[in-house]
C-alpha cells in the first residue's frame, strides 16, 4: 500500500480512447490497494489553440483573463477521466486548482506555487477516492485563477506529492525514461535507471523536453522521488532521486546538446569597472535569459565579452548590445547563430579528475573547434559550430563509455 | 446612470467577431455612465458538443463531473469578452459562478439558485469595472461546480439583477421581442411593447424558446424588469414587468400553439376514490410531466380520464397507463399523438367576460373540433387536431383584434 501521485501529459489524454487507457492504468494501481492522486494536463494541442483564439482578439491578451481561458483545458480532461473511472465502477472525484487549494503568487501565466493545503485531497483519499486534480492551475489570494506556465502540470504533480508526502510521483509521458543522450542523435543512447536531481537540472536541454525544470527543483527541495516513464508501456522508466554514493561510479551520466542559443561578442571593450553592469542590466530588463557569460582579458586595457542568449531573443539582444557597445566604446560586435552547446554531465565528476581533458581531446580528435567553455561542479559545456553537434554527441558518448 | 444587467445568449457570442459586437454594445452603455454586469452563455453548440463527448464515455455520465465539463463553456466566453473589452481600453473583469458566489442546491445538471452573495460583484462595480459573469453555473455548499440546466443563463442574469437590485435585466437574443403569436405561423403577429410576468409564464410554449421559464418566475418573485431584445439591432424589444392596470385594456395579449404534446384517455374507469392517485403516482415517479388532466363523468358509475404528456414521454406514459388500466378495470385506452394545444392568454380576461365563448365560436366557424379544454385565470387552452394548428392561431389572432 503506497500513496502514489501519477501525472499524465497532453498526449496521454489527447482523446477519449487515450483517456480510457489512462483510466485502466489508474484502476490497476487502485486495485492493488494503493491511494491515488492523478494530475492531468490539457489534451495535446488544446492550450495552443486557445492561445491562438485569444490572439485573434489582441496580440497581448490580458494575462488574468488568458488564465481563465487556458485553465478550461485541464478542467475538461479531469472531468472526462473522473467520468470514465466512475462509469467503470471506480470512486473518482475531480478537483480544480482552487478546490485542491493550490495557492500561488499573482504572476498570471507563470505563477509559482506558494503552498498546497492538502486537507481536501486528504479527506477524499481517506474515503478511498481516486482524486483527479487539474494540473497547470492554482489560485491566488484574491481567488483568481492562475496558471503555472508551460509544463506546469509536472510542477503541480510534484508539489502535490510533496504536500502529501507521497511515496512516489510518477510522470507519464511519451518517452520511456531519461537517456544518456538524445536517441534521435545518438543511436547508442541508453536509458538510465536513475539520475540525481542535480544531474537532471544540469541536463536541462535534454530534460526540459521530458520534465519541466521547475518541477525538478521542487522535487529536490522536498526530496520527492520522481519516476519518469511511458504511458504507452508498462516498462520501468528512470527514477529521479537524491544523490547517493553509488551514483559516483558512473563518471558521466549523459551527453546533451542545445542548438537553440546564439552567441554575441563585444570585442575590445575598455576594461573598466561597471561595463558588465551596463550591458547585462538592459538585457535582463528586456526579459532575456543569458546562459553563458565569458570574459577574456586582452592586452592594452581591453577585454572581450561573450555571452549566449536563446535564439528567439537574439535580434533584441543584438540591438541592445549595439547601443551598449557604442556607449562603452567597444570596437566591434561579432555574432554567431549557428552554434551548439554540448555538455557532459555527471555527479561522478566531483570525485574523478580528467573529465574536461578527455572531452577536449575527444573533440580535438575530430577537428571540432571549441569556441566557448563553461563548467559547473557536475557539468562541462563547450560551444561548437552547430554542424558538428551530432558528431560531438556521438564521439563523447563513446569516449565516456556510455554505449552500454 | 443606471445599474444594468445584460445577458447574451450562445448565438450572440458564437465566435470572436460576434464577441466583438457584444463588446461594442457593452462599451456603449458603459460610456453613458451606467454600471454594467454582463452575463454570458457558452458559444452556440458548445454545450451540445461537450455533452456528446461525455456520451462517448458512457450513456449516463456522472452528474457532478458533467457539470465540471459543461461549465467550461461559459468560462471560455467570459474570458474572451473580458479580454476584448480590456484590449479596447475598458476595465472588465470576468467572474465564474463560485467567484460571483452564486450559491445553489446540490442538484447537478439542474441546480436551483439559493442565494447570491453579491459583495464581490459590488466591490468591482464600485471600482467602475464591467463585471462579466459566467451564466448557467454556480456552486454548492461543498464547493462543487453546479449547472442550472438548459437556458440557465437567463436565470443567472435575473438572479444577479435581483441580488443587485438592478434597474433592468436586458436579455439579448436572436429575436427582437415577444410577439402576439409565432411570426412563422402568423404573418400578422405584432411585437408586444410589454407583457406581464404571468402572461409570459402562461405563454410558456412561445416564451420558453426566448426566455427560460424559471427566469420569469424569478423575475416575478423579485420584481425584476426584464427587457427581451435583439443583439443584432438597436430596436427596443419587449418589457416583461409586473401587471399594472393599463394592461387590462388589451383583453388578449397572445395566441400560442404547442404541438409537442400527446393525449392519453382511459375510457370507462370505475368511478372510485383513489383511481387518479393510482394513475398519476407511477407517471410522476417515471419523471413524466403531465400538462392537462380532464375527467368527465359518464353515467353508470364510470368516468373518462384524459391527460396530456410531452411527446418524448408518450411511449413510457402509454405503457404505465396500460398497466394501471388493467389494475383499475378501465375498459379501453385511446391515444392521440397528432394534437396541438392552442392558448389565448391575457391579464385582461380577469375583467372581460366572453373570451372563452369567442374562442370556441371562432374555432367552430372554421369547423375545428375541440377535444379538450383547460383554463387558468388568464388563459384558455383548447386541444385540437394538429393539422388545424396554424389555421387556429391565425383566425384567433384576427378574432381577438391582434392584427395591429
Amino acid at each position: 500500500m503506497a500513496l502514489i501521485v501519477q501525472k499524465y501529459g497532453g498526449t496521454s489524454v489527447a482523446n477519449i480512447e487515450k483517456i480510457r487507457n489512462v483510466a485502466e492504468r489508474v484502476a490497476e494501481e487502485y486495485d492493488k490497494g494503493n491511494d491515488l492522486i492523478v494530475v492531468l494536463s490539457a489534451m495535446a494541442g488544446v492550450t495552443n489553440s486557445m492561445t491562438k483564439l485569444a490572439k485573434q482578439i489582441t496580440a497581448t491578451p490580458e494575462s488574468r483573463e488568458l488564465d481563465v481561458l487556458l485553465s478550461t483545458g485541464e478542467q475538461t480532461t479531469i472531468a472526462l477521466l473522473a467520468m470514465t473511472l466512475i462509469s467503470t465502477g471506480y470512486p473518482a472525484i475531480s478537483m480544480l486548482g482552487h478546490q485542491a487549494d493550490i495557492r500561488t503568487n499573482d504572476t498570471f501565466g507563470k505563477a509559482r506555487i506558494l503552498a498546497i493545503h492538502a486537507d481536501r485531497i486528504k479527506k477524499f483519499i481517506k474515503k478511498k477516492k481516486i482524486v483527479v486534480v487539474a494540473g497547470f492551475q492554482g489560485w491566488n489570494a484574491n481567488g483568481d485563477i492562475t496558471t503555472l506556465g508551460r509544463g506546469g502540470s509536472d510542477t503541480s504533480a510534484v508539489a502535490i506529492a510533496a504536500a502529501l508526502k507521497a511515496d512516489v510521483c510518477e510522470i507519464f509521458t511519451d518517452v520511456n525514461g531519461i537517456y544518456t543522450a538524445d536517441p534521435n542523435i545518438c543511436l547508442k543512447a541508453q536509458k538510465l535507471n536513475e539520475i540525481s536531481y542535480d544531474e537532471m537540472l544540469e541536463m536541462s536541454s535534454l530534460g526540459a523536453k521530458i520534465l519541466q525544470i521547475r518541477s525538478v527543483e521542487f522535487a529536490k527541495k522536498y526530496n520527492v522521488p520522481v519516476h519518469v516513464r511511458s504511458s504507452f508501456c508498462k516498462e520501468e522508466g528512470t527514477m529521479v532521486v537524491a544523490e547517493h554514493s553509488n551514483m559516483e561510479s558512473l563518471v558521466v551520466s549523459g551527453i546533451t546538446c542545445n542548438k537553440n542559443e546564439a552567441r554575441i561578442t563585444l570585442k575590445k571593450v575598455p576594461d573598466q569597472p561597471g561595463t558588465a553592469v551596463k550591458l547585462f542590466t538592459p538585457i535582463s530588463r528586456a526579459g532575456i535569459l543569458v546562459d553563458m557569460i565569458i570574459q577574456n582579458t586582452r592586452s592594452g586595457g581591453q577585454t572581450d565579452m561573450t555571452f549566449t542568449v536563446p535564439q528567439s531573443d537574439f535580434a533584441k539582444a543584438v540591438e541592445i548590445s549595439r547601443k551598449v557597445a557604442e556607449e562603452v566604446g567597444a570596437e566591434e560586435i561579432l555574432t554567431a547563430e549557428n552554434i551548439a552547446k554540448i555538455s557532459v554531465t555527471g555527479v561522478g565528476m566531483k570525485s574523478h579528475s580528467g573529465v574536461a581533458a578527455k572531452m577536449f581531446a575527444t573533440l580535438a580528435a575530430e577537428n571540432i573547434n571549441i569556441r566557448l567553455i563553461s563548467t559547473s561542479e557536475i557539468r562541462i559545456s563547450c560551444v561548437i559550430e552547430a554542424k558538428y553537434a551530432e558528431l560531438a554527441v556521438q564521439v563523447l558518448h563513446t569516449a565516456f563509455e556510455l554505449d552500454s
